[in-house]
Protein backbone atom coordinates (compact mmCIF):
# COMPACT_ATOMS: atom_id res chain seq x y z
CA UNK A 1 0.00 0.00 0.00
CA UNK A 2 1.43 3.47 -1.36
CA UNK A 3 1.76 6.05 1.44
CA UNK A 4 -0.73 8.62 -0.49
CA UNK A 5 -3.70 6.86 -3.00
CA UNK A 6 -2.46 7.25 -7.00
CA UNK A 7 -5.31 7.30 -8.89
CA UNK A 8 -5.43 4.69 -11.58
CA UNK A 9 -4.67 5.58 -14.45
CA UNK A 10 -5.68 2.19 -16.37
CA UNK A 11 -9.32 1.17 -15.86
CA UNK A 12 -9.57 -2.42 -16.79
CA UNK A 13 -6.03 -3.78 -18.25
CA UNK A 14 -6.26 -7.48 -19.60
CA UNK A 15 -3.39 -10.06 -19.74
CA UNK A 16 -3.46 -12.28 -22.11
CA UNK A 17 -1.73 -15.43 -21.42
CA UNK A 18 -1.13 -15.23 -17.89
CA UNK A 19 2.13 -17.22 -17.40
CA UNK A 20 5.64 -16.49 -15.81
CA UNK A 21 5.57 -13.07 -18.29
CA UNK A 22 2.42 -12.15 -18.15
CA UNK A 23 1.27 -13.20 -14.13
CA UNK A 24 4.35 -11.15 -13.53
CA UNK A 25 2.89 -8.15 -15.11
CA UNK A 26 -0.29 -8.42 -12.75
CA UNK A 27 1.89 -8.85 -9.72
CA UNK A 28 3.92 -5.27 -10.63
CA UNK A 29 1.09 -3.99 -12.07
CA UNK A 30 -1.27 -4.41 -8.45
CA UNK A 31 2.20 -3.11 -6.98
CA UNK A 32 2.10 0.30 -9.19
CA UNK A 33 -1.48 1.07 -7.67
CA UNK A 34 -1.82 2.26 -11.65
CA UNK A 35 -4.80 0.10 -12.16
CA UNK A 36 -8.37 -0.56 -11.20
CA UNK A 37 -8.83 -4.20 -12.60
CA UNK A 38 -7.18 -6.84 -14.44
CA UNK A 39 -8.51 -9.40 -16.33
CA UNK A 40 -6.59 -12.59 -17.34
CA UNK A 41 -7.47 -14.83 -20.66
CA UNK A 42 -6.24 -18.33 -21.28
CA UNK A 43 -7.65 -21.64 -22.91
CA UNK A 44 -6.84 -22.91 -19.75
CA UNK A 45 -8.58 -22.87 -16.39
CA UNK A 46 -6.02 -23.80 -14.39
CA UNK A 47 -3.64 -20.91 -15.74
CA UNK A 48 -6.30 -18.86 -14.85
CA UNK A 49 -6.90 -20.09 -11.51
CA UNK A 50 -3.32 -20.11 -10.27
CA UNK A 51 -2.89 -16.35 -11.70
CA UNK A 52 -6.03 -15.65 -9.66
CA UNK A 53 -5.01 -17.07 -6.41
CA UNK A 54 -1.45 -15.57 -6.55
CA UNK A 55 -3.44 -12.21 -7.08
CA UNK A 56 -1.91 -11.55 -10.27
CA UNK A 57 -5.43 -11.21 -11.98
CA UNK A 58 -8.73 -10.36 -10.41
CA UNK A 59 -10.67 -12.41 -12.31
CA UNK A 60 -10.44 -15.11 -15.43
CA UNK A 61 -12.27 -15.14 -18.65
CA UNK A 62 -11.99 -18.09 -21.59
CA UNK A 63 -13.45 -15.41 -24.01
CA UNK A 64 -11.25 -13.07 -25.59
CA UNK A 65 -13.76 -10.91 -27.66
CA UNK A 66 -15.80 -10.43 -24.71
CA UNK A 67 -13.35 -9.54 -22.48
CA UNK A 68 -11.16 -6.94 -24.33
CA UNK A 69 -14.63 -5.31 -25.58
CA UNK A 70 -14.13 -3.05 -22.72
CA UNK A 71 -10.64 -2.59 -21.79
CA UNK A 72 -8.21 -0.06 -21.54
CA UNK A 73 -5.19 -2.07 -21.86
CA UNK A 74 -4.59 -5.53 -23.32
CA UNK A 75 -1.05 -7.38 -23.31
CA UNK A 76 -0.75 -10.11 -25.29
CA UNK A 77 1.38 -12.50 -23.49
CA UNK A 78 1.31 -15.77 -25.62
CA UNK A 79 3.66 -17.53 -27.90
CA UNK A 80 5.39 -15.91 -30.78
CA UNK A 81 3.41 -17.50 -33.55
CA UNK A 82 -0.08 -16.35 -32.18
CA UNK A 83 0.52 -13.18 -31.40
CA UNK A 84 -0.38 -11.03 -34.35
CA UNK A 85 -3.45 -13.27 -35.47
CA UNK A 86 -4.71 -12.91 -31.69
CA UNK A 87 -3.88 -8.95 -32.09
CA UNK A 88 -5.73 -8.38 -34.96
CA UNK A 89 -9.00 -10.26 -33.53
CA UNK A 90 -8.47 -8.21 -30.26
CA UNK A 91 -8.49 -4.87 -32.08
CA UNK A 92 -11.95 -5.98 -33.77
CA UNK A 93 -13.39 -6.40 -30.64
CA UNK A 94 -11.94 -3.41 -28.76
CA UNK A 95 -14.87 -1.03 -28.37
CA UNK A 96 -13.38 1.56 -25.88
CA UNK A 97 -13.64 4.86 -27.07
CA UNK A 98 -10.74 6.38 -25.69
CA UNK A 99 -6.90 5.65 -26.27
CA UNK A 100 -7.49 2.02 -25.40
CA UNK A 101 -3.99 0.30 -26.62
CA UNK A 102 -2.73 -3.41 -27.19
CA UNK A 103 1.23 -4.38 -26.60
CA UNK A 104 2.39 -7.83 -26.81
CA UNK A 105 5.77 -9.13 -25.16
CA UNK A 106 7.44 -11.40 -27.87
CA UNK A 107 10.82 -12.33 -28.34
CA UNK A 108 10.73 -11.48 -32.14
CA UNK A 109 9.02 -8.14 -33.51
CA UNK A 110 9.76 -7.81 -37.29
CA UNK A 111 7.11 -9.94 -38.63
CA UNK A 112 4.31 -9.71 -35.60
CA UNK A 113 4.33 -5.96 -36.70
CA UNK A 114 4.45 -6.63 -40.38
CA UNK A 115 1.32 -8.68 -40.31
CA UNK A 116 -0.58 -6.46 -38.15
CA UNK A 117 0.19 -3.42 -40.33
CA UNK A 118 -0.84 -5.47 -43.23
CA UNK A 119 -3.97 -6.08 -41.51
CA UNK A 120 -4.69 -2.61 -40.54
CA UNK A 121 -3.78 -1.21 -43.98
CA UNK A 122 -6.57 -3.51 -45.01
CA UNK A 123 -8.93 -2.20 -42.34
CA UNK A 124 -11.44 0.31 -41.90
CA UNK A 125 -9.72 0.91 -38.37
CA UNK A 126 -6.44 1.80 -37.43
CA UNK A 127 -5.17 -0.71 -34.66
CA UNK A 128 -3.89 0.81 -31.52
CA UNK A 129 -1.00 -1.53 -31.23
CA UNK A 130 2.88 -1.28 -30.65
CA UNK A 131 5.32 -3.87 -30.14
CA UNK A 132 7.35 -4.87 -26.76
CA UNK A 133 10.06 -7.16 -25.96
CA UNK A 134 10.79 -7.57 -22.03
CA UNK A 135 14.17 -8.49 -21.72
CA UNK A 136 13.48 -11.05 -18.54
CA UNK A 137 12.23 -14.12 -17.42
CA UNK A 138 13.66 -17.72 -16.45
CA UNK A 139 14.05 -20.95 -17.34
CA UNK A 140 10.77 -21.09 -15.69
CA UNK A 141 7.76 -21.01 -16.99
CA UNK A 142 3.89 -20.67 -15.94
CA UNK A 143 1.84 -18.47 -13.24
CA UNK A 144 3.60 -20.37 -10.24
CA UNK A 145 6.76 -19.03 -11.21
CA UNK A 146 5.60 -15.24 -11.72
CA UNK A 147 6.82 -12.35 -9.38
CA UNK A 148 5.93 -8.76 -8.85
CA UNK A 149 9.70 -7.43 -9.24
CA UNK A 150 10.25 -9.92 -12.71
CA UNK A 151 10.76 -6.57 -14.32
CA UNK A 152 12.24 -3.91 -11.74
CA UNK A 153 15.70 -2.61 -13.31
CA UNK A 154 15.37 -4.69 -16.46
CA UNK A 155 15.31 -3.79 -20.51
CA UNK A 156 12.09 -3.45 -21.88
CA UNK A 157 11.90 -3.02 -26.13
CA UNK A 158 9.35 -0.72 -27.12
CA UNK A 159 9.53 -1.01 -30.73
CA UNK A 160 7.16 1.81 -32.96
CA UNK A 161 7.04 2.50 -36.20
CA UNK A 162 7.06 5.82 -38.77
CA UNK A 163 3.01 5.24 -38.12
CA UNK A 164 2.93 4.73 -34.32
CA UNK A 165 1.06 7.74 -33.07
CA UNK A 166 3.26 9.02 -30.36
CA UNK A 167 0.84 8.82 -27.53
CA UNK A 168 0.75 5.11 -27.95
CA UNK A 169 4.57 4.40 -28.11
CA UNK A 170 3.89 7.25 -24.45
CA UNK A 171 1.27 5.32 -23.22
CA UNK A 172 3.33 1.61 -23.90
CA UNK A 173 6.09 3.35 -22.90
CA UNK A 174 4.91 4.52 -19.43
CA UNK A 175 3.21 1.57 -18.95
CA UNK A 176 6.68 -0.43 -18.57
CA UNK A 177 8.37 1.86 -16.64
CA UNK A 178 5.50 1.94 -13.82
CA UNK A 179 6.46 -1.72 -13.64
CA UNK A 180 10.18 -0.79 -12.98
CA UNK A 181 11.61 -1.89 -16.53
CA UNK A 182 14.08 0.58 -18.25
CA UNK A 183 12.21 1.47 -21.64
CA UNK A 184 14.58 1.40 -24.74
CA UNK A 185 13.09 2.45 -28.14
CA UNK A 186 14.31 0.57 -31.80
CA UNK A 187 12.34 -0.14 -34.54
CA UNK A 188 10.93 -3.49 -35.23
CA UNK A 189 14.17 -4.52 -37.43
CA UNK A 190 16.64 -2.75 -35.22
CA UNK A 191 15.05 -4.99 -32.31
CA UNK A 192 15.38 -8.16 -34.63
CA UNK A 193 19.01 -7.53 -35.78
CA UNK A 194 20.07 -6.98 -32.27
CA UNK A 195 18.34 -9.44 -30.64
CA UNK A 196 19.36 -11.90 -33.50
CA UNK A 197 22.85 -11.55 -32.24
CA UNK A 198 22.14 -11.07 -28.71
CA UNK A 199 19.63 -13.80 -27.92
CA UNK A 200 18.66 -15.95 -30.51
CA UNK A 201 22.42 -16.96 -32.10
CA UNK A 202 23.21 -17.42 -28.17
CA UNK A 203 20.41 -19.93 -28.26
CA UNK A 204 21.41 -21.81 -31.42
CA UNK A 205 24.84 -22.07 -30.21
CA UNK A 206 24.38 -23.62 -26.96
CA UNK A 207 21.71 -26.05 -28.37
CA UNK A 208 24.04 -27.35 -30.88
CA UNK A 209 26.85 -27.43 -28.11
CA UNK A 210 24.75 -29.34 -25.55
CA UNK A 211 23.71 -31.75 -28.36
CA UNK A 212 27.26 -32.30 -29.83
CA UNK A 213 28.45 -33.48 -26.46
CA UNK A 214 28.61 -37.19 -25.84
CA UNK A 215 26.58 -38.33 -23.34
CA UNK A 216 29.09 -40.17 -21.67
CA UNK A 217 31.19 -37.22 -21.32
CA UNK A 218 28.62 -35.49 -19.35
CA UNK A 219 30.06 -36.65 -15.66
CA UNK A 220 33.27 -34.44 -16.47
CA UNK A 221 31.63 -31.44 -17.57
CA UNK A 222 32.53 -28.73 -15.14
CA UNK A 223 31.10 -24.88 -14.80
CA UNK A 224 32.56 -23.58 -18.19
CA UNK A 225 30.38 -26.30 -20.27
CA UNK A 226 27.19 -25.39 -17.76
CA UNK A 227 27.03 -21.63 -17.87
CA UNK A 228 27.83 -22.24 -22.00
CA UNK A 229 24.69 -24.46 -22.46
CA UNK A 230 22.56 -22.99 -19.70
CA UNK A 231 20.12 -21.32 -22.22
CA UNK A 232 19.72 -24.80 -24.14
CA UNK A 233 17.03 -25.74 -21.45
CA UNK A 234 14.23 -23.07 -22.64
CA UNK A 235 11.59 -24.35 -24.15
CA UNK A 236 11.98 -26.07 -27.63
CA UNK A 237 8.06 -24.83 -29.04
CA UNK A 238 8.85 -21.57 -27.88
CA UNK A 239 12.09 -21.20 -29.26
CA UNK A 240 11.40 -22.82 -32.66
CA UNK A 241 8.69 -20.05 -33.14
CA UNK A 242 11.27 -17.19 -32.23
CA UNK A 243 14.01 -18.35 -34.29
CA UNK A 244 12.07 -19.24 -37.36
CA UNK A 245 10.42 -15.78 -37.02
CA UNK A 246 13.85 -13.78 -36.58
CA UNK A 247 15.53 -16.39 -38.97
CA UNK A 248 17.01 -13.85 -41.77
CA UNK A 249 18.49 -11.74 -38.73
CA UNK A 250 19.83 -14.92 -37.19
CA UNK A 251 21.91 -16.10 -40.16
CA UNK A 252 22.91 -12.64 -40.56
CA UNK A 253 24.66 -13.17 -36.84
CA UNK A 254 25.54 -16.81 -38.03
CA UNK A 255 27.51 -15.73 -40.71
CA UNK A 256 29.78 -13.22 -38.56
CA UNK A 257 30.04 -15.76 -35.55
CA UNK A 258 31.14 -18.53 -38.39
CA UNK A 259 33.81 -16.18 -39.25
CA UNK A 260 35.27 -15.69 -35.82
CA UNK A 261 35.38 -18.91 -35.30
CA UNK A 262 36.80 -20.50 -38.45
CA UNK A 263 39.63 -17.80 -37.82
CA UNK A 264 40.00 -19.95 -34.63
CA UNK A 265 40.10 -23.10 -36.60
CA UNK A 266 42.47 -21.94 -38.71
CA UNK A 267 45.07 -20.95 -36.16
CA UNK A 268 44.71 -23.72 -34.30
CA UNK A 269 45.33 -26.17 -37.96
CA UNK A 270 47.69 -23.56 -38.52
CA UNK A 271 49.52 -23.31 -34.65
CA UNK A 272 49.58 -19.97 -34.63
CA UNK A 273 49.86 -18.51 -31.46
CA UNK A 274 49.41 -15.06 -32.51
CA UNK A 275 46.13 -15.21 -34.27
CA UNK A 276 45.00 -17.77 -31.45
CA UNK A 277 45.98 -15.21 -29.13
CA UNK A 278 44.24 -11.90 -30.81
CA UNK A 279 40.99 -13.77 -31.20
CA UNK A 280 41.22 -14.63 -27.30
CA UNK A 281 41.65 -11.27 -26.57
CA UNK A 282 39.54 -9.87 -28.66
CA UNK A 283 36.54 -11.88 -26.87
CA UNK A 284 38.08 -11.57 -23.67
CA UNK A 285 38.13 -7.59 -24.23
CA UNK A 286 33.62 -7.58 -25.63
CA UNK A 287 33.03 -9.72 -22.80
CA UNK A 288 34.61 -7.24 -19.87
CA UNK A 289 33.18 -4.39 -21.11
CA UNK A 290 29.86 -6.22 -19.91
CA UNK A 291 31.33 -7.15 -16.26
CA UNK A 292 29.50 -10.88 -14.74
CA UNK B 1 42.59 -28.00 14.31
CA UNK B 2 41.84 -31.52 14.13
CA UNK B 3 40.38 -33.32 17.01
CA UNK B 4 43.09 -35.89 17.26
CA UNK B 5 46.60 -35.66 15.95
CA UNK B 6 47.36 -37.05 12.77
CA UNK B 7 50.76 -38.19 11.59
CA UNK B 8 51.61 -36.17 8.75
CA UNK B 9 51.64 -38.30 5.46
CA UNK B 10 54.13 -35.69 3.16
CA UNK B 11 57.21 -34.33 4.60
CA UNK B 12 57.67 -31.81 2.52
CA UNK B 13 55.37 -30.44 -0.10
CA UNK B 14 56.87 -28.18 -2.68
CA UNK B 15 54.09 -25.94 -4.83
CA UNK B 16 55.62 -24.60 -7.79
CA UNK B 17 53.74 -21.52 -8.56
CA UNK B 18 51.55 -21.08 -6.06
CA UNK B 19 48.75 -18.57 -7.91
CA UNK B 20 45.30 -19.57 -7.44
CA UNK B 21 45.34 -23.23 -8.38
CA UNK B 22 48.59 -23.37 -6.31
CA UNK B 23 47.77 -21.44 -3.01
CA UNK B 24 44.23 -23.21 -2.82
CA UNK B 25 46.36 -26.71 -2.53
CA UNK B 26 48.18 -25.26 0.06
CA UNK B 27 45.39 -24.39 2.25
CA UNK B 28 43.34 -27.22 1.40
CA UNK B 29 46.31 -29.42 2.38
CA UNK B 30 47.75 -27.18 5.67
CA UNK B 31 43.21 -28.09 6.35
CA UNK B 32 44.21 -32.02 6.07
CA UNK B 33 46.78 -32.38 8.32
CA UNK B 34 48.67 -34.50 6.67
CA UNK B 35 51.70 -32.19 5.48
CA UNK B 36 54.67 -31.39 7.55
CA UNK B 37 55.89 -28.33 5.30
CA UNK B 38 55.28 -26.85 2.35
CA UNK B 39 56.99 -24.42 0.23
CA UNK B 40 56.37 -22.53 -2.67
CA UNK B 41 58.41 -21.81 -5.69
CA UNK B 42 58.21 -18.64 -7.70
CA UNK B 43 59.97 -16.27 -9.86
CA UNK B 44 58.21 -13.25 -8.61
CA UNK B 45 58.71 -12.36 -4.38
CA UNK B 46 55.67 -10.65 -4.73
CA UNK B 47 53.71 -14.14 -5.37
CA UNK B 48 55.22 -15.84 -2.87
CA UNK B 49 54.75 -13.11 -0.22
CA UNK B 50 50.89 -13.31 -0.40
CA UNK B 51 51.13 -16.79 -0.36
CA UNK B 52 52.48 -16.64 2.37
CA UNK B 53 50.80 -14.53 4.63
CA UNK B 54 47.39 -16.29 3.84
CA UNK B 55 49.17 -19.66 5.45
CA UNK B 56 49.28 -21.14 1.96
CA UNK B 57 53.01 -21.74 2.17
CA UNK B 58 55.17 -21.57 5.41
CA UNK B 59 58.63 -20.20 3.38
CA UNK B 60 59.18 -19.40 -0.28
CA UNK B 61 61.89 -19.52 -2.88
CA UNK B 62 62.82 -18.09 -6.38
CA UNK B 63 65.40 -21.92 -6.42
CA UNK B 64 63.27 -24.74 -8.03
CA UNK B 65 66.57 -26.79 -8.29
CA UNK B 66 67.65 -26.22 -4.42
CA UNK B 67 64.21 -26.24 -3.31
CA UNK B 68 62.67 -29.72 -4.91
CA UNK B 69 66.35 -32.00 -4.10
CA UNK B 70 64.89 -33.48 -0.32
CA UNK B 71 60.77 -33.03 -1.40
CA UNK B 72 58.46 -35.72 -0.63
CA UNK B 73 56.19 -34.24 -3.48
CA UNK B 74 55.83 -31.55 -6.12
CA UNK B 75 52.97 -30.33 -7.79
CA UNK B 76 53.83 -28.36 -10.50
CA UNK B 77 50.67 -25.48 -10.92
CA UNK B 78 52.65 -23.03 -13.46
CA UNK B 79 51.01 -22.82 -17.62
CA UNK B 80 50.51 -25.78 -19.14
CA UNK B 81 53.41 -24.59 -21.56
CA UNK B 82 56.00 -24.71 -18.95
CA UNK B 83 55.05 -28.12 -17.11
CA UNK B 84 56.82 -30.63 -18.84
CA UNK B 85 60.08 -29.07 -18.76
CA UNK B 86 59.76 -28.15 -15.06
CA UNK B 87 58.78 -31.75 -14.65
CA UNK B 88 61.63 -33.08 -15.81
CA UNK B 89 64.25 -30.50 -14.39
CA UNK B 90 62.38 -31.39 -10.88
CA UNK B 91 63.12 -34.93 -11.58
CA UNK B 92 67.13 -34.34 -12.03
CA UNK B 93 67.19 -32.46 -8.81
CA UNK B 94 64.77 -34.60 -6.61
CA UNK B 95 67.31 -36.67 -4.12
CA UNK B 96 64.76 -38.00 -2.14
CA UNK B 97 65.56 -41.86 -1.79
CA UNK B 98 62.04 -43.15 -0.81
CA UNK B 99 59.18 -42.55 -3.63
CA UNK B 100 58.91 -39.25 -3.75
CA UNK B 101 56.61 -37.77 -6.80
CA UNK B 102 55.93 -35.15 -9.14
CA UNK B 103 52.52 -34.36 -10.24
CA UNK B 104 51.05 -31.03 -11.97
CA UNK B 105 47.64 -29.11 -12.16
CA UNK B 106 47.79 -28.61 -16.43
CA UNK B 107 44.22 -28.27 -18.42
CA UNK B 108 45.62 -30.62 -21.27
CA UNK B 109 47.71 -34.15 -20.48
CA UNK B 110 48.62 -35.54 -23.21
CA UNK B 111 51.69 -33.61 -24.58
CA UNK B 112 52.76 -33.14 -21.03
CA UNK B 113 52.97 -37.16 -20.39
CA UNK B 114 54.62 -37.75 -23.71
CA UNK B 115 57.09 -35.43 -23.13
CA UNK B 116 57.66 -36.16 -19.81
CA UNK B 117 57.70 -40.01 -20.89
CA UNK B 118 60.41 -39.53 -23.95
CA UNK B 119 62.58 -37.61 -21.90
CA UNK B 120 62.53 -40.51 -19.33
CA UNK B 121 63.14 -43.01 -22.09
CA UNK B 122 66.39 -41.43 -22.74
CA UNK B 123 67.56 -40.95 -19.02
CA UNK B 124 68.98 -43.31 -16.62
CA UNK B 125 66.73 -42.51 -13.85
CA UNK B 126 62.88 -43.20 -13.75
CA UNK B 127 60.36 -40.07 -14.02
CA UNK B 128 57.92 -40.41 -10.82
CA UNK B 129 55.15 -38.52 -12.80
CA UNK B 130 51.83 -38.72 -12.92
CA UNK B 131 49.59 -35.97 -14.52
CA UNK B 132 46.49 -34.12 -12.93
CA UNK B 133 43.98 -31.77 -13.81
CA UNK B 134 41.58 -30.72 -11.13
CA UNK B 135 38.23 -29.64 -12.79
CA UNK B 136 38.21 -26.19 -10.17
CA UNK B 137 39.01 -22.79 -10.92
CA UNK B 138 37.62 -19.37 -11.48
CA UNK B 139 38.22 -16.41 -13.70
CA UNK B 140 39.99 -14.75 -10.70
CA UNK B 141 43.76 -15.58 -10.61
CA UNK B 142 46.95 -14.90 -8.17
CA UNK B 143 47.40 -16.41 -4.75
CA UNK B 144 44.90 -13.75 -3.20
CA UNK B 145 41.85 -15.45 -4.67
CA UNK B 146 42.54 -18.86 -3.22
CA UNK B 147 40.38 -20.99 -1.23
CA UNK B 148 40.85 -24.14 1.00
CA UNK B 149 37.38 -25.05 -0.18
CA UNK B 150 38.58 -24.62 -3.46
CA UNK B 151 38.55 -28.59 -4.42
CA UNK B 152 35.47 -29.96 -2.03
CA UNK B 153 33.76 -31.89 -3.67
CA UNK B 154 35.17 -30.67 -6.91
CA UNK B 155 36.49 -33.24 -10.01
CA UNK B 156 40.45 -33.93 -9.87
CA UNK B 157 41.57 -36.33 -13.23
CA UNK B 158 44.40 -38.14 -12.56
CA UNK B 159 46.02 -39.34 -15.78
CA UNK B 160 47.94 -42.84 -15.33
CA UNK B 161 49.68 -44.52 -18.69
CA UNK B 162 50.37 -48.24 -18.73
CA UNK B 163 54.01 -47.81 -17.20
CA UNK B 164 52.97 -45.47 -14.35
CA UNK B 165 53.82 -47.84 -11.22
CA UNK B 166 50.80 -48.67 -9.46
CA UNK B 167 51.90 -46.84 -5.95
CA UNK B 168 52.42 -43.58 -8.27
CA UNK B 169 48.92 -43.09 -9.21
CA UNK B 170 47.68 -44.49 -5.47
CA UNK B 171 49.68 -41.52 -4.06
CA UNK B 172 48.42 -38.60 -6.23
CA UNK B 173 45.24 -40.08 -6.08
CA UNK B 174 45.09 -39.85 -2.32
CA UNK B 175 46.48 -36.50 -2.31
CA UNK B 176 44.00 -35.23 -4.16
CA UNK B 177 41.40 -37.13 -2.26
CA UNK B 178 42.89 -35.34 0.91
CA UNK B 179 41.64 -32.04 -0.76
CA UNK B 180 38.17 -32.97 -0.49
CA UNK B 181 38.18 -33.74 -4.26
CA UNK B 182 36.67 -36.71 -6.31
CA UNK B 183 39.23 -38.39 -8.51
CA UNK B 184 38.56 -40.00 -11.67
CA UNK B 185 41.24 -41.85 -13.47
CA UNK B 186 41.12 -41.43 -17.03
CA UNK B 187 44.41 -42.15 -19.16
CA UNK B 188 45.99 -38.78 -20.83
CA UNK B 189 44.59 -39.22 -23.98
CA UNK B 190 40.86 -40.03 -22.87
CA UNK B 191 41.28 -36.77 -20.45
CA UNK B 192 42.25 -34.43 -23.38
CA UNK B 193 39.49 -36.00 -25.88
CA UNK B 194 36.85 -35.67 -23.19
CA UNK B 195 38.15 -31.96 -22.06
CA UNK B 196 37.70 -30.92 -25.81
CA UNK B 197 34.41 -31.55 -25.59
CA UNK B 198 33.32 -30.13 -22.13
CA UNK B 199 35.54 -27.39 -21.61
CA UNK B 200 37.81 -26.33 -24.65
CA UNK B 201 35.53 -26.29 -27.44
CA UNK B 202 33.35 -24.23 -25.63
CA UNK B 203 35.77 -21.96 -24.58
CA UNK B 204 36.50 -21.64 -28.51
CA UNK B 205 32.84 -20.42 -28.85
CA UNK B 206 32.21 -18.61 -26.08
CA UNK B 207 35.36 -16.51 -27.60
CA UNK B 208 33.75 -16.22 -31.36
CA UNK B 209 30.55 -15.15 -30.27
CA UNK B 210 31.67 -12.76 -27.54
CA UNK B 211 34.14 -11.65 -30.65
CA UNK B 212 30.99 -11.46 -32.89
CA UNK B 213 28.94 -9.34 -30.95
CA UNK B 214 29.39 -5.61 -32.13
CA UNK B 215 29.60 -3.34 -29.66
CA UNK B 216 26.78 -1.03 -29.38
CA UNK B 217 24.90 -4.42 -29.48
CA UNK B 218 26.17 -5.40 -26.05
CA UNK B 219 23.98 -2.70 -23.92
CA UNK B 220 21.24 -5.28 -25.18
CA UNK B 221 22.86 -8.40 -24.15
CA UNK B 222 20.47 -10.20 -21.49
CA UNK B 223 21.52 -13.26 -19.46
CA UNK B 224 21.52 -15.29 -21.92
CA UNK B 225 24.34 -13.91 -23.59
CA UNK B 226 26.28 -13.24 -20.26
CA UNK B 227 26.23 -16.96 -19.62
CA UNK B 228 27.13 -17.96 -22.94
CA UNK B 229 30.62 -15.80 -23.16
CA UNK B 230 31.13 -15.57 -19.18
CA UNK B 231 34.00 -18.09 -20.04
CA UNK B 232 35.65 -15.98 -22.50
CA UNK B 233 37.01 -13.96 -20.44
CA UNK B 234 39.74 -16.41 -19.15
CA UNK B 235 43.14 -15.25 -19.20
CA UNK B 236 43.99 -15.09 -23.24
CA UNK B 237 47.73 -16.28 -22.98
CA UNK B 238 46.86 -19.22 -20.76
CA UNK B 239 44.17 -20.42 -23.13
CA UNK B 240 46.17 -20.22 -25.90
CA UNK B 241 48.44 -22.57 -24.56
CA UNK B 242 45.43 -25.02 -23.55
CA UNK B 243 43.67 -25.03 -27.07
CA UNK B 244 47.51 -25.69 -29.20
CA UNK B 245 48.20 -27.93 -26.78
CA UNK B 246 45.00 -29.81 -27.31
CA UNK B 247 44.48 -28.85 -30.66
CA UNK B 248 43.78 -32.52 -32.27
CA UNK B 249 41.16 -33.42 -29.91
CA UNK B 250 39.62 -30.04 -30.11
CA UNK B 251 39.75 -30.11 -34.00
CA UNK B 252 37.42 -33.06 -33.40
CA UNK B 253 34.71 -31.83 -31.17
CA UNK B 254 35.09 -28.58 -33.47
CA UNK B 255 33.87 -30.72 -36.49
CA UNK B 256 31.33 -32.76 -34.66
CA UNK B 257 29.48 -29.06 -33.15
CA UNK B 258 29.62 -27.50 -36.44
CA UNK B 259 27.91 -31.00 -38.06
CA UNK B 260 24.91 -29.84 -35.54
CA UNK B 261 24.96 -25.97 -36.21
CA UNK B 262 25.04 -26.58 -39.96
CA UNK B 263 21.90 -28.84 -39.35
CA UNK B 264 20.40 -25.87 -37.54
CA UNK B 265 21.43 -23.76 -40.25
CA UNK B 266 19.69 -25.96 -42.70
CA UNK B 267 16.62 -25.79 -40.97
CA UNK B 268 16.61 -21.90 -40.36
CA UNK B 269 17.05 -21.72 -44.37
CA UNK B 270 14.55 -24.24 -45.44
CA UNK B 271 12.00 -23.43 -42.13
CA UNK B 272 11.45 -26.96 -41.46
CA UNK B 273 10.15 -26.37 -38.47
CA UNK B 274 10.40 -30.33 -37.52
CA UNK B 275 13.96 -30.47 -37.84
CA UNK B 276 14.64 -27.40 -35.95
CA UNK B 277 12.13 -28.42 -32.94
CA UNK B 278 13.73 -32.33 -33.06
CA UNK B 279 17.68 -29.97 -32.37
CA UNK B 280 16.14 -27.94 -30.00
CA UNK B 281 14.78 -30.51 -27.95
CA UNK B 282 17.58 -32.55 -28.71
CA UNK B 283 19.63 -29.75 -26.76
CA UNK B 284 17.60 -29.40 -24.16
CA UNK B 285 17.50 -32.84 -23.64
CA UNK B 286 21.19 -33.21 -23.17
CA UNK B 287 21.33 -30.39 -20.89
CA UNK B 288 18.64 -30.97 -18.29
CA UNK B 289 20.58 -34.25 -18.08
CA UNK B 290 23.01 -32.16 -15.61
CA UNK B 291 20.75 -29.82 -13.62
CA UNK B 292 21.86 -26.11 -13.36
Amino acid sequence: MSAFAISPRWKKVVIVGPGLIGASIGLALKRSGLVEQIVGVSRRNSTLEVAQASGAIDSGSCQLDATVRDATAVIVCTPVRRIAEQVITIAEHLQTEDRAWITDAGSAKEMIVRRVSDAEAGSEHAIPFVGSHPLAGSEQSGPRAARADLYDGRIVIVTPTAKTPPWLADEVHLFWTSLGAKVHRLTPTAHDRVLAATSHLPHALATALAAATLPDQLSLAATGWRDTTRIAAGNPDLWCDILLDNRTHILNSLDIFEKKLSAIRDALERQDSQQLKRLLEEGKQRRDSLGS
